[in-house]
């Protein structure tokens, strides 16, 4: 339906937008994470694709994990860093972060800083997948 | 492919990626339209939709049009207004504008403010329509 919904920063300057509900990330117990929040921005019934915003509070973190789709992530706010298989890297406001499908991947909010993203996705894609205890120590390496 | 892609403002300020290029925004002469440019942040093989970014220079303008597609949009950068129908609205960072399908829509930037905005569409979809005469001389009354 025909919206302006506002961006309304709470006082810890959270995002939030107007009608817009902040959901549990994935079901508690699911999957190692750590203060993180999930709403979805579009999800209009004619496309075939959802945006959604991700935001870890400082010292948060995503799941670690892999899927079949292609991840197409942009930093809306803050800093932090993405893993990218044994790769590490400075993520921050505005960057464009594309993960190639079945490539471990996991985004940590830094320690002093919020980060807060976009991820497009389609409704229909595959779930994640977890690594396995050695797989993670391999990574970790 | 897998990679991360940073922001690079350019002296004026205007938004560009690196290894994403600024494009015309349409073909030169096909409707009315001001200063604005169009990239491509997100476009997977394996996706149905794409992310695009549109900036308007200050003083610029869209196209006014509708289009059968749902029209779904997050402001990035600046401030401006946009026309949905017969009704002007501002609009500043992060707010997150629906357009009905078939709805005349059109994005003014400030006249002392560019305005950037993401566009999420599918990859498939129709093509914009323009106002008759008469179209626009009542939506305009």
């Amino acid at each position: 339906m025909t919206s302006i919904r506002r961006l309304r920063a709470d006082a810890s300057g959270d995002f939030g937008w107007d009608g817009v509900d902040r959901l549990r990330y994935k079901d508690e117990g699911s999957a190692p994470f750590k203060d993180i929040t999930r709403q979805v921005l579009f999800s209009q019934p004619d496309q075939t694709c959802e945006l959604r915003y991700f935001e870890i509070a400082a010292g948060g973190y995503s799941t670690l994990e892999q899927h079949q789709h292609t991840h197409a992530v942009l930093i809306l706010r803050g800093r932090g860093t993405v893993r990218i298989g044994t790769d590490v890297q400075p993520i921050a406001e505005h960057d464009l972060v594309t993960v190639d499908p079945l490539t471990w991947h996991q985004f940590h909010a830094a320690a002093d800083s919020a980060l807060g993203f976009l991820c497009l996705v389609s409704k229909e894609r595959d779930k994640p997948l977890l690594p396995t205890d050695q797989q993670l120590s391999e990574l970790k390496r």
